[in-house]
């Protein structure tokens, strides 16, 4: 979506600055992948994940496992035919936290193109 | 063990995902924080920031040694008056990887919000 930057306004000192609103839960780079991902395929698969992602099975188990602690995706094991497979869906809590991390980086790169345009005109 | 093959996914599994770009130098929640800050205002002082960022001193400090050794703010030691102040100040380089940073997040939210699209039509 390409529209005119909105103005914010910059230097407002009472609003807390949205980088402050952001959940190191939700923003750390591979879970923010994980569960964007999740939300695109509502239930995906681990090794589709783990390509996707670009990471090692170990290091995606963690942050799954940090995720399902926190409730904001499912993990269930199962199988296809007779191999084992592991299917992550996204909760309703999940969807939400995704959604408010959405939310806040949208305020910050308003932000960020509103000094942009500042700059060049 | 050897990774699987890709078994039938929706999309494009040919071009990496978004989140694979983000580098956590510049995407960790307080760093980015930093860098939007100082990009807008170019010159930014220490207790500026950490009002703004709701840090400590010592945080911020930690964060600030970081970005200045991957070279992507200048910190120098000034006075206001008898006062000694500490200002931030964005490089080339870190202008260009905040730049790089608001792109993939750009990316990354426009997949969301079609995802999002997709859901409710």
């Amino acid at each position: 979506m390409n529209g005119p930057a909105n103005t914010s306004e910059p230097d407002d000192a009472e609003s807390p600055h949205p980088a402050t609103g952001l959940d190191d839960m939700v923003h750390q780079r591979v879970r923010l992948g994980i569960l964007t991902i999740a939300h695109e395929a509502r239930r995906v698969e681990f090794g589709y994940l783990r390509g996707q992602l670009e990471l090692t099975a170990g290091n995606l188990s963690q942050h799954l496992t940090v995720l399902e602690t926190a409730g904001l995706v499912e993990v269930e094991k199962g199988y296809a035919g007779r191999r084992g497979r592991t299917w992550i869906t996204l909760t309703a809590a999940g969807n939400t936290a995704l959604a408010e991390e959405i939310g806040r980086l949208k305020q910050l790169i308003a932000r960020v193109d509103a000094a942009e345009t500042g700059e060049s005109g």
